[in-house]
């Protein structure tokens, strides 16, 4: 199965500006075929080709899937970029293929990556999502420092830190009828400030085993084990 | 901390050729210097080297940490090698810092790459090793095809497929108490044959959940849970 991403307008669809020419050039598809695309809503639907130009592909749907390959909880990443950038979009597409609600980038004190480029995250948060087929587009936020982050409302926020100090493992706090916060820090851990911040607000500390894991596959760690123990 | 990759004898250590350039030109190593070094047996070996030319590094070692970053199981992930070697490399990498102890490429009905480098997969290997600072060197087996991985002997012998009919939950059939080992199959899944022969060989069928995953995605989550559920 071949996902577009679509708009609607009643049951009128028209794809994505920057769908049109792979739909159209790469797989020729043209008036009369049969379409699958997805809003971001969390529907399938599946309709016909009614027109196609260069720039444009409509039509109309006749038959929507709700809860396409949706995942029953919902959950939030809050990350430090990694220094290097392919570290921190390999995460993003590993969450996205096993489930994820928002990914929200965080520059923290020892963050060496101050700018981050979300468009290119949400480009393979889309890429992601086609491939693994899910009617849900996980959002990107824009990057918050630490201390915006946190002064937002969270539900069920945890905090992933190195320090020393009681800590819960992950499975232990999570909470199957509430929505999951968690934030993984930069190289170099958080900082004792940001941590104390952090529960101050009311944040959990927890770990992710007692491997030594890099910021990206913390983040993994994170997703994989809420996938399993939710999903 | 830096780690080293060597080899000892007696109380003696020589460092392995490979790592000779990194310790004298990049790093600055000399006579009189402390050394932190591992040798893939589980420890932590720490000496003062005594030689050094642009070839080898001698030295003498007078303390050992056994247990190194060591995980409490034993994990063996069967893993068909993506088309793209990126995908499977970056697999390799992320197991070795979560806890994996073998990696074997197993070639597939369905896989359409039949040629693997495991040196190269060796050298990322070791570099994941030293950087999540573990004393344990896991080690990757020559490439097998199907057949001849299972006809070898295996204790806990898990095949995570998609194809209909009963699978547990990979926790579900996780023993603390024996080695578990995990295949995952290539882009296409395994063939019906395949499930069957591994059935035939006792192997029990699991599924990672219900998102459809990427094969290295897939063998992420298996390593995961495990790192999770027995680390």
């Amino acid at each position: 199965m071949q996902l577009f991403l679509g708009h609607i307008n009643g049951n009128e669809f028209q794809l994505d500006a920057a769908e049109v020419q792979h739909c159209v050039k790469v797989l020729r598809k043209s008036i009369g075929d049969r379409i699958d695309f997805i809003t971001g809503d969390g529907n399938l639907y599946q309709g016909e080709i009614s027109f196609t130009s260069k720039s444009k592909v409509y039509g109309s749907f006749n038959k929507v899937k709700s809860n396409f390959g949706t995942v029953p909880y919902s959950l939030t990443i809050a990350i430090a970029p990694t220094k290097n950038m392919d570290r921190i979009e390999l995460f993003v597409e590993k969450a996205v293929e096993m489930g994820i609600d928002t990914i929200v980038p965080i520059i923290c004190h020892h963050s060496e990556r101050k700018i981050i480029k979300e468009d290119r995250l949400r480009k393979i948060v889309l890429s992601a999502t086609k491939q693994s087929l899910k009617g849900k587009l996980p959002q990107v936020q824009s990057a918050l420092s630490f201390k915006e982050f946190i002064a937002q409302e969270h539900s069920n926020l945890l905090i992933a830190h190195c320090e020393n100090g009681h800590k819960s493992s992950l499975k232990e706090v999570l909470d199957a009828n509430v929505a999951t916060t968690i934030m993984i820090g930069p190289e170099g851990d958080f900082s004792p400030a940001e941590i104390q911040l952090a529960l101050d607000a009311g944040a959990r500390p927890i770990h992710l085993g007692s491997s030594r894991l890099r910021t990206e596959t913390a983040g993994l760690v994170a997703v994989s084990t809420v996938y399993q123990e939710l999903g």
